[in-house]
């Protein structure tokens, strides 16, 4: 071994699902949106100048910040940018999450929560959703470094409430709550109202999702002022210009385009309403999803082989061959006529059983 | 206080350059490329597709990487990308400076080094330049747990020969020495030679500065596949998609047109030349620049008087208020016009004395 290893930081990287360079695939399964982005997206980043590319960008992101202050209705210094959540959620981790007491996080939830306790060094622990994959809010009332859950959970697809969300934040004033909304727009109600009555809440988003922009890395943080403070003053003490200038364009671009967010928003629920119906006709079920995905597990046929039988036909969902959800998929709500071709396919393996 | 703000990470900033939102401004003080990146680049980040966009990147930037082994012969596994050198250099501090030994770099150099040591918690020892402002190659063979340097170094813009930096690498098998080139295309020897007989050698390198494009946040560090595969087990542990649609393809694109690039580094170097006489002809003096910046001092003027007047006529440079190199202004080598703006403006600020 060469010496050097020795100093090398210890990581177990997370596995993101797979992005086929060819197009031939039906892909539902990283959650991107099915929908492109609002034309003046394309419009804003062929805009960009070429002064602006030879130029640093805005290290402060005030073009987006102002834009994300203005469609939430909060102060621009409760806004924080980066390069999609995760950005913004390593980010928060190292900023937040440096105490000896274990952070708490559910069993069954991001997997990334773990590569980025393990990779900096915060103790941890899982705490187990219940038998219906709910989390238990009890769980998160003992001590603790610091609590994270998406909401709607991933990937359950399931959303637990504003009071819900209260009650551990009110019950922990000495840590920093992160809730994950990275999937909150397609249907759940935010937790962005108690923003203003909790110092230590942070609520992440992206517009990786729901703006069609996973290609773009756009991600936020919500936050009261001492909060985004302390997270600029970290990724200032890391990067100084995290964002270029045309995730800033096209991030603030979108924001700009409500009417087309929300039909686009409309169709996804409506096409997820339909896949409900669709797949129980086939056997399968799932928690109530509010997210753009399904959870899902068949009757009979064990899940990872409907992966596989899947794969093979060019459609990706997504498996995780994990304790407790490994009979389930993951699939990402698409286009109808995406959708159509999962149901044909399904229909196909299914009768070979 | 709060109590969630005791496990706040401690902090202090890096404090980039000033990026005034107004065009009106003379901008000789970021080492900003004056001339517009090649042509190719705007027309590719005007073709990213929807498709492209409303989809995760390719977590792997192989588009780019490709084009990077291309341009310099070697292989893929040896070339990792990120959001500018920053993101590159904190990366590699991240995962090579684990070590309970200090981290050394100069005392007069990036400031940046010094954050990110403080950020990341990891002992450091300040090595300082010799009179002329030249590093001192004895002062990196005594014990360490890493190395990293600017060559040319910054803000001196002093160039060390490869042959001096291979006695320090092969000094320190080790340690991993970081040879930070962020400007060793405006007429610097690279170091790159080195990589193939050392395994402990890593040399990063921009897009900022001599390609113009600051603005898209475009770094990259090349090296043996034992330390890249490292690092990008650590970037997989942080975010797995860092680089966006829009960088990979800008990236790409700039690779492609060896013409323009040739031709504006030219343009620069000649432009530094001149400087440098005439400057010289209005009393300043400094160490000879292998960069696009010069160093200087004036012969009878405090530095920081030069800067303020300047920064009253909308000409903005870069002045250090710190030990040993608080006479110093640190320019930018713009266009002729921007330069001839400057010598204007020092003849009327240098008449006043």
């Amino acid at each position: 071994m060469n010496e050097w290893m020795k100093n090398v930081r210890k990581t177990e990287p997370y596995v993101p699902g797979e992005q086929p360079q060819v197009t031939t695939v039906t892909k539902l399964n990283t959650n991107e949106n099915p929908y492109p982005p609002a034309p003046g997206v394309r419009e804003a980043i062929a805009a960009v100048s070429d002064e602006s590319l030879r130029r640093y960008p805005d290290p402060d992101c005030r073009e987006l910040i102002r834009a994300l202050a203005e469609y939430y209705q909060v102060e621009e210094n409760q806004v924080f940018v980066g390069v999609g959540s995760d950005d913004v959620l390593g980010m928060a981790f190292m900023t937040f999450f440096n105490s000896e007491k274990p952070v708490l996080f559910p069993d069954i939830s991001y997997a990334f929560y773990e590569v980025w306790a393990d990779m900096l060094q915060i103790p941890f622990q899982k705490q187990p959703l219940d038998e219906t994959f709910h989390l238990r809010k009890e769980d998160y009332y003992k001590e603790n470094g610091g609590i994270v859950f998406p909401n709607p959970n991933a990937p359950t697809a399931i959303l637990e409430s504003p009071s819900f969300v209260e009650d551990i934040v009110s019950r922990n004033p000495a840590s920093v709550v992160i809730v994950d909304e990275a999937y909150i727009d397609f249907g759940g109600e935010s937790s962005l109202g108690l923003i203003s009555k909790y110092d230590n809440l942070l609520i992440t988003r992206t517009f990786s999702k729901s703006r069609s922009l996973a290609g773009m890395r756009i991600g936020f943080a919500i936050g009261q002022p001492a909060l985004i403070a302390a997270m600029q003053s970290v990724r200032n003490s890391y990067n100084s210009y995290t964002m270029n200038q045309t995730a800033l364009s096209a991030g603030t671009a979108s924001l700009k385009d409500e009417d087309w967010f929300r039909d686009h928003i409309a169709r996804i629920q409506n096409t997820r309403e339909e896949a409900v119906r669709r797949l129980a006709e086939l056997g399968f079920s799932g928690p109530v999803s509010s997210a753009n995905f399904l959870f899902v597990t068949h009757e009979r046929v064990p899940a990872r082989e409907i992966f596989e039988a899947l794969r093979r036909e060019h459609i990706y969902v997504r498996y995780f061959s994990k304790p407790r959800i490994d009979n389930f998929l993951r699939i990402t709500v698409g286009t109808p006529e995406e959708m159509e071709r999962l149901y044909t396919a399904l229909k196909g393996i299914l009768q070979t059983y």
